[in-house]
């Protein structure tokens, strides 16, 4: 990128971005100016870090521009908005090349207009490791925000779009498993290119959700700050959740790390102090996870889906993308099958 | 920061933030939500980083908030809007202190604050270096906003704020002579802490400003940006520039440069490649800079004033913080006095 130049960068990343129907004034300027209809704009950032969520030499550049896009485009979909704008900060090293540049500007500008919006600006600056800072913006389109403090106890609890793909994903990748078979690919590519259902968000504020959030972190951790926010326990139901796609994978990756005795179950140990040491830990073989364990532990714990996750009061006619998968009721935290969830068989090292 | 974790870190940054008067809904949820009151949103994203922008070791943390804000807020203030919120997203060491982290949150704030904006949302994350990316939102009030790209031959070219006085602050602190004068702490100042005039961009835009810029890369670099924008020339007057306050600053550094043989002029060659050894280049006794020579360098080239430049037409009365400093005409590029900016004395190197 350095013989490009800083300006040189910006007008190849310039060229791929979407204006955005809603944009006056686009790339170019001290500001953007971005169309607000309905009096208000929605307005979230994440930051997407080299070695902490991606790495350059797993990652191609076109999917960090995806994933970048889709945790910021997920934000203001939960919010029940639909997206506007990107501006797009981005630090880089020099060496990269200007065609990295260009697939990462294709990835974003790719995964924006599928969420409808432009990129609206941003900063570049050289720096020795990747770093995306992204800011979407959003319009409720004249409806309340849904947020996450209110869920009310005897709503339900519907999520759109997968859980524990990501995961599964990152677990092929990590076992080395990605390319072994087709069916295995699209989680590897669920991981790599998240897809959020953006419309989901929307469309739950016109059902009359109460809360909403996008599964970032995992669902029990994201259905958390739901349950924190609005005074109130969240119960999944194990049944209701889709395992079954995953349980190929999980026996795949178990094998996996059976021969080459990489199984969390047992290396775990090595990580953690004397003191740490618990019932979970005595022995592998009274505790290897099933593959079934795994699969329900990628549903409930991993993140980077963005999927959304929101509660209904129950009188709500759901269309089915909006799969029930629990109830809200008095208490705190959440619960799966009314206990805590206890890591599926010893996993607690997987989250 | 280690100590805290992300969300101690994040909860002591966040009660230390202003809500501002437009926002619905604050920090804490998947995305802020602003009241757009006249139907558009403004909006820029610049980044701050350490080794480039700022030097842990001389930049307090405040300061660091006050300038990673100021960036931000100055670019929605030349686009003639008021500042209505903020987005930031922070990567930093774990090592650092949590009150290094809070001083920083008490400078964003500040600025913040002083420009009428509330901090609405945010991300943290670990990394090996310091960097922040700001994003800023504003509201135009109705009017159109105020582009680079509206000068017209005739316009006068007029300046709010200071100019060069971050760059000569960033002198005197790279000559150790920050702390040797009173009134060099007041440049100092305006290198670690610069004070864009806000309000000065929604007042040129009542004033009916035809382009405007803020001051970030120097007042030549970015009234190029006008120029080119418009397809027009800019040329500034030398008597209309105040360099007077600047010149015993300008002595001070150049005789500490003579003191121990670090003046640019002398050590330019070094950093060169014998091809580039051209006329400026021939000893220092015949291209010594005058101390007037080194404060116009500093006016005309010296950036991170954030101060506005804005063209308009001639007939308007402007206010006295406007002062005129040259005038459009037809043509190209900027000009001095007529001439192209030659570097004020063989300073090329310095800018």
């Amino acid at each position: 990128m350095a013989d490009l130049g800083e300006w040189g960068v910006i007008a190849a990343l310039r060229e791929r971005m979407p204006a955005g129907p809603l944009t006056t004034v686009g790339i170019g300027d001290d500001a953007a100016v971005v169309t607000t209809p309905t009096g208000s704009v929605v307005a979230a950032v994440d930051m997407l870090l080299e070695g902490r969520h991606f790495l350059l030499d797993r990652s191609p550049a076109y999917d960090i521009g995806v994933k970048a896009a889709a945790r910021s485009l997920a934000d203001i979909a939960a919010m029940g908005a639909v997206n506007t704008a990107l501006l797009i900060a981005l630090a880089a090293p020099g060496t990269l090349s200007a065609s990295w540049a260009t697939d990462l500007a294709d990835g974003i500008a790719a995964e924006a207009t599928r969420a409808g919006a432009g990129v609206v600006g941003g900063d570049t600056a050289r720096a020795d490791l990747v770093l995306l800072s992204v800011t979407a913006l959003g319009d409720l389109e004249g409806r309340a925000p849904v947020l996450r403090s209110g869920a009310r106890p005897g709503d339900v609890v519907a999520v759109a779009g997968p859980l524990g793909r990501s995961a599964a994903g990152l677990a092929l990748l990590g076992a080395g498993l990605g390319a072994s078979v087709p069916a295995y690919q699209d989680l590897v590519s669920a991981h790599l290119r998240p897809a959020p259902p953006y419309d989901a968000g929307p469309e739950a504020a016109r059902l009359g959700a109460t809360a909403m959030i996008d599964v970032s972190d995992g669902l029990i951790a994201d259905l958390g700050h739901v349950a924190e926010a609005s005074g109130v326990l969240a119960d999944v139901r194990g049944a209701g959740l889709e395992t079954r796609s995953l349980a190929a994978a999980a026996n795949s990756v178990l094998a996996s790390q059976e021969a080459t005795g990489t199984r969390p179950a047992d290396t775990g140990p090595a990580d953690k102090g004397p003191a740490d040491k618990g019932p979970a830990d005595k022995g592998s073989a009274e505790h290897a996870p099933t593959a079934e364990a795994l699969a329900l532990t990628w549903v409930l714990t991993g993140g980077e889906d963005h999927s959304l996750v929101a509660t209904f009061p129950p009188s709500v006619a759901l269309p089915p993308r909006w799969r029930i998968i629990g109830e809200v009721r008095a208490g705190a935290g959440v619960t799966v099958d009314g206990a805590p969830h206890q890591g599926a068989g010893g996993w607690q090292h997987f989250a």
